[in-house]
């Protein structure tokens, strides 16, 4: 099953018209209409109002909802509101609040507050979820299902230690298999009987907080099983949506780069991604662009939907900046770009109340249709209205794959040692940037991904080397690929355990290296780094974590300029195979500049730079349509234009304007293009 | 009832004999006489002492103590002593003790440690209270009675929560009304039995701290709650004293600008005003000059005590400085200057062990009158004594007045958006300063304060508006009056819900404005801002937050100089009725010199800059006695002279000196000159 | 009874074949030899292995490996193993886990988890001591026992509480006693009953954290209860030791300057002193050199073992640097310079899993020979081969004691004003560092010390003053000696009461001065100080704390150049008694250029600056064996070669070269010598 159409993008957002008077809800329809908005997610927080008690539904409010939606012609992703829970339920049963990792039961407040392994908020939420189905499954707006939202968190109660003891007894067969993973030998932590084994918390093996750990074994273990108990959550209630209404699709909203779940772990059960695209304050575009090509990999490359952006400001920061002129617009191009097939908002109206009253929304407390912010959104609604059903289902034609793993992530993130300063995200980023600012679409896909489509393969920070992955990437260069790692990859196994081997492990054959030694260093201390030869040569630094290097079979890209490691390899390549393939290793954290010579030289082998590559500001992405069609996006994320040269004929599909190969092409500041090539 | 007295200020402070032998109680006594003590505060910490177990009274210590004080001529502001509990309470009835915003249940220890919904804290203070009153209402030492101590903080325990509800159910009526000030149709948090409401804490709404709250409605009841539980332990003291001293003045020592609760509520129980003024480290002078004010304002601007302050270096701070050399004199002229008509410290005698050992008292560890404190304690002494009568009751004939309001405080840090950053007594002392530096003098009022005195409002932060405050801010204006407000402004009622109006709300027709979005920054983000026209034109900056104004009557005063607001207003004004009356507008947080240019020019309007208001770094402050004697206080807060031309004749009280109008007028470094122009 | 012997410096570290098979076990030893490790310590972490249950002991594992380390001929240090709990004895008795500051019982997880009042804990560790004693007292690889491990933490329990107050009766008598110490009648906390007492935790004294408490006194006593109650834990396990083994020499694993436990209260019961050094990131040589020190004069001056030590980088911190070629060896020799008769590494081999995976071994997880750490570890191996038993049991010949006091160092960093930014380690290691770069050898001692062997008595920050040591350092004074203190000594009693005299109290008489108030602030406020006079003038600094000295008796030696006491003594220095004896007080935080000055001026008093001294990086340090040997170890910090002219005609034994009086001698960069003088 994929994401559900209506011939166009469906453009819209959340809406909670159960927080109105009928007036205004007239008003909203009217402003709707006016600003093309065609699909409305409902219900997402309603709980409390369709099932007021234990034993009482109410589904008056979302029957007048979805009427209304469907008499003005709207769409509806109707939620099962199983996302907060309501008082009656907390103080009925209060084992369906969470305790935290503190230790501390919690009682009613706040939302994403349900215990994944509390039986009555399960059943509670399966039996909603059901009625709902069961009302609305033929209801002619209903477009999507939406299960919770923004599932996350974590729980630590006993119910949840007793449910993990039997993940585990699943996951691990025996004890000796268990003591042996979580190497409990050390600190005298060897299990005798499951019913020993605590949550690692902070009353346990935690006592620094989330990232430290005694054992990284458990706490891995415990990040799975977090992932899997909610997954269960999502599961009992999609089976529940499936025995009233088995066609419409189901999903949930995922958060991008969000580290306490495995979006891989969940992603075959979804029937299309979706996600809320929040990005960090200030952070460089490239940085939504990973968390949209994680997103749009999460089912192998299908389509996926941006569920929520803010159309203005978000309110949940300490400073909440306002999105400028143009940067909406140009923000909803790139998820379009990168795949989305739907761009909503939340939110549509703003609340009156509580702690989201200021969050920026398409229509203000005032009511208005004047409004910078308003007419924005309407500019947009014309174009995707303008675009028809063009892109939709079009798809991404990389040749270069960015391995994720959040395995990885967790494992590289709760380490003691070398450096808590690495952090995953960063590093990913870092080579993420490098590509796609050299021109290079990319898949950014899990570990277990097919790698055959690929010349390209980046691994940054592996630190976790699974399975036959080791296997596969040799095969990506024995094929004449390249593939690249970083220091801190190939150093644990799936358990947490160190390889009893050279350093990078399993990947140490592919990059003909050996590590001895690794230093680290405070975040204020940078080391020159040269890169290239005398022909080529680039002066650049790095920082937190210095390799030692000892070729053995791979030659020396870069090297140490400080310290008495100082002459030795900072970057190798060593070649593979019979075709020309290559292992690149990046042994420290190269500053941008460093890690972007790297990946060009990389990309240039394939010949995967991009024809804009030297307009950094400017983000090209291709689509290709289920009939072939290639969409090129021109993105200028600078304000200022960027003056192109064409590099092939095209017609802009939002002007109608056709340009010509090796002619002058334009963007306007934080200006788009949707350039049909064929 | 107003402020007990004594023919002059009395001047003293807190005193613990009870903790010293009889030969340290003799020197003690010897030195307040040289020092011209003649006022103690007693009894404060003194419940394990009178109260030795559940059904035992021992009153040897309190009977020696005011007996000495009596036949030694001095007189006694006497504590119920119920501000630190007892052990023996605390073991016996647990609930005594407090559960905090962690929801953890204390254990006996520290001090202002009692739950106020405790019914057995209740009983046992009010008994003592009683007790205490019964035994010294006749006492020939007794000047006032000094309830509790510096109430404050919160609980959080299952009593309290059970006196919230009843709070609630008081205040509210019903469970709709209820839910509708709440807003809980926002995340399911529909409430549909008084049992499901937890107080907001960590537990529940607020898992990022005290100020980040999933729903502002529930935190602010519980602010205002907390304020009435203390009240009413306050009140039922006061009650007890009531049955057996009728007219003695009861007070009870306030903290200033002291967020937790809201003091306005309080005023009305209070015979008379007293407060601590510990002024944060490296304050201006015109921050302990607000506060001054603010305490003088809390009833209806009658004369207050300065209850406390430190006569050298505080304790409990991570870094302690001293009071250098003028200083402690300046800041105790500073009090008289604003309406205190009595000086007090915290400590006469610096205690022995515990954490204010290290606190700076006038006797010192080794019980010394060779000490600088102890000259400068003694030399304030006999300026007071010179003085005697003159400033008892004298009034401040203010023009200006300035809305502080507790809720717009609490609505306005507890919000999600726009800035965390943004800090309502920054603002609110930007404005005091600029009033206050122009040599206006200020009343510091509630929001429900009649207005018609005053030529000048300044209403800023006023998150929120209540009643019929915007009429009556209007009236000012209508009158020909100024009233300025800020951004941030107008923005919420009295549940923080949002008004559904153009920014600023109720504010708006004053102001002639509309307001649609609002940029924030970080706080290393300056903006420059253009004040004024070519004939004076003042460049400053400003930060945190940037509302987008557009006009609606208002001229623009002032405009922003970067980014895509560039050229539109920052600062406006409004001609609002017949009279010539004005609305301004401060868009945002403008740097001190721009509030500075603003002020004065809103002043000007009205002649109220001060006659030495080029000299920012002395402070002037006038007040009227009860028989029409009208005294200039000359503040010099600069390490350097002040040299003045005298505005007019008058005769400096502290030196019997007269000084021509037009002539110099010279003022030492920190120096002090109380000139009688009548 | 003294450090075991095996004619060498005992060479290894800690050791864990009870994670590995047999293959790596064989590996291990073949790397052993080859590095020269003959001493290995055992059985640490042991416990779930040798008792898997209650009622179970298992010694399969703990045979083999001591049958192994003799059949190589290596010797063992064998732990009890009773430093982190088994899972089934957390299960089985939940009150075996601590309750921490917070007030949480905390849960199965972690290592040094056990609660010291616990029954459960205290009788299962001690049967398992016993049962190790009873089975390996005579084995032929037995060197030494080791208890427990690097104990520490605290609980605050109910058994805690109750085990609290019997040991207040033991050291108070009365509650009227125990009222008076802690000044009860402060803030009305007079005790009635000892139940009343609740151990000084977040929930009772300490709101703000540890280091904040409402009383003093009690967190002292809490502090000294806790070093107590975990002594009381290892003198369980030592009895039961001794019925088996009664001539075995036994320790525990000190940490240096570990603030939570008062070794000097522990220090009798050791048979030898050890501990762990792991200086902080970034520490000059002379912080390791202090704590060297201070474990030294533990055991009045009789050689320790060095326990454990990295042998490349850490792991625990947050960023973990490597340390460089050569640092190693230095810091392995500084050890033995300053009293080490043992160098043990943790760890030899890394273990493949959990928190210390990526701590540094001697043998990595590749099990190589060839890496440069192995390299050096061998290298060190066979000097200490070379050297033989000739430093064994060799004295260190100090005349300068320096006081180390853990009250004084508790009081202090508790207390409330002047300044929280004063830092106990801060200061002593100022003056420490200035008379070792100086040349002088140290004893590190107690303030119980006997005081006659020395010519100068460093007490910086010696806030608390206990018994007669007022009247023994004057007695130092009296027959020529010379005695230095500084700001914020002489403060307080052994209860925490501040001294009813002059600061600084005891000590006011030998230093000849008076001290009425005392300024602090923030820390990057330097007021200059200026040193000497117009002969010798040095202008430095100095911060946080400025004392106003009033001289009677002392004469200035520095003054302060800032603020209102600008020209008023910074240093002074006062003649006391007949042989010209002197006491000096240096009145605030000078920098470091500054103690240097006056203590070399203080030194220089009695011939006490080293022949090396103007090289600060070359440390120096003297050791006489038993036999009279006198061998001076001369270290070079610096990463240069150090030029020198020899001062003594001497040996090195490293390389048997002589070297004469008044030649050259060079260092390597981190190089060492170790010469024989006799």
């Amino acid at each position: 099953m994929t994401a559900p159409g209506i011939g166009k993008i469906p453009y819209g957002g959340d809406y909670n018209p159960e927080q109105w008077p009928e007036a205004v809800r007239d008003d909203d329809h009217r402003l709707f209409t006016q600003a093309r908005i065609d699909t409305l997610t409902v219900g997402v927080f309603a709980w409390s109002l369709t099932q007021p008690a234990e034993d009482a539904y109410d589904f008056g409010v979302l029957d007048g909802i979805l009427e209304r939606a469907a008499a003005e012609g709207r769409r509806v992703c109707l939620a099962t509101g199983t996302a907060a829970l309501p008082p009656w339920l907390a103080r009925a049963h209060p084992d369906v609040n969470r305790t935290d990792f503190e230790g501390r039961r919690h009682r009613y407040g706040q939302r994403h507050n349900f215990c994944p392994s509390s039986p009555a908020y399960k059943s509670a939420a399966t039996a909603l979820a059901g009625r709902v189905a069961e009302r609305y499954a033929g209801h002619p707006a209903l477009l999507a299902w939406h299960i919770g939202n923004e599932y996350g968190g974590a729980c630590y109660c006993d119910l949840c230690a007793e449910a993990f003891r039997r993940w585990l007894r699943e996951h691990h067969g025996g004890l000796d298999a268990l003591n042996d993973a979580w190497y409990t030998a050390y600190w005298s932590h060897r299990y005798t009987d499951w019913d020993q084994i605590e949550p690692p918390s902070a009353l346990t093996e935690h006592w620094r907080g989330p990232d430290h750990t005694a054992f990284q074994g458990i706490t891995l273990d415990y990040l799975r099983f977090t992932t899997d108990a909610l997954l269960g959550c999502f599961l009992a209630e999609k089976e529940a949506i499936r025995e009233h209404s088995p066609e419409t699709p189901v999903t949930t909203n995922f958060m991008g780069m969000y580290r306490p779940l495995d979006y891989h772990r969940w992603a075959p059960h979804l029937d299309f991604a979706s996600w809320d695209n929040y990005p960090p304050l200030d952070a460089p575009p490239t940085w939504p662009a990973l968390a949209h090509d994680l997103m749009r990999g999460l089912k192998d490359g299908a389509p996926f939907w941006l569920m929520e952006q803010a159309p203005s400001t978000t309110a949940c920061r300490d400073v909440n900046p306002l999105r400028r002129p143009g940067e909406l617009r140009l923000a909803s191009w790139q998820a379009v770009a990168h795949g989305a097939d739907a761009v909503l908002y939340f939110q549509l109206r703003a609340s009156r109340g509580a702690c989201e009253k200021y969050f920026g929304a398409v229509i203000g407390h005032a009511g208005r249709d004047d409004t910078r912010v308003f007419r924005e959104v309407s500019h947009l609604g014309r174009e995707f209205e303008l675009l028809g059903d063009t892109p939709l289902g079009a798809r991404t034609p990389a040749r270069t794959a960015l391995l994720f793993d959040w395995d990885s992530w967790w494992a590289l993130e709760i380490s003691d040692g070398p450096s808590r300063l690495v952090r995953y995200q960063d590093q990913v980023h870092a080579y993420y940037r490098a590509a796609r600012e050299a021109g290079a679409d990319i898949d950014v896909v899990p570990v277990t991904a097919g790698l055959r489509a690929y010349d390209v393969v980046l691994a940054p920070a592996l630190h976790m080397v699974k399975g036959d992955l080791a296997g596969r990437l040799e095969a990506v260069a024995a094929r004449g690929g390249t593939v690249l790692t970083t220091f801190l990859s190939g150093r644990v196994d799936t358990h947490d355990r160190a390889f009893l081997a050279d350093v990078p492990g399993p990947l140490a054959p592919l990059m003909g290296i050996r590590v001895d030694e690794w230093d680290a260093r405070p975040a204020d201390t940078a080391h020159p780094v040269t890169l290239g030869d005398d022909k080529d040569v680039v002066h650049t630094d790095a920082r937190l974590v210095f390799e030692i290097v000892l070729p053995r079979g791979a030659e020396p890209v870069g090297t140490y300029q400080a310290d008495f490691y100082a002459g030795t390899p900072a970057v190798t390549r060593h070649r593979f195979g019979e075709r020309g393939g290559e292992g690149w290793y990046v042994a420290t954290a190269l500053a941008q500049p460093g890690v972007d010579w790297v990946v060009r030289r990389v990309l240039a082998r394939h010949d995967l730079i991009g024809p804009y590559a030297d307009h950094p500001a400017v983000e090209t992405a291709t689509r290709v349509a289920p009939d072939g069609t290639r969409l090129l996006f021109l993105l200028n994320h600078a304000p200022e234009p960027a003056r192109l040269t064409a590099h092939a004929t095209a017609t802009d599909l939002l002007t109608g304007k056709r340009s010509e190969r090796s002619e002058p092409l334009t963007l306007d500041p934080l200006g788009v293009a949707v350039l049909r090539l064929r």
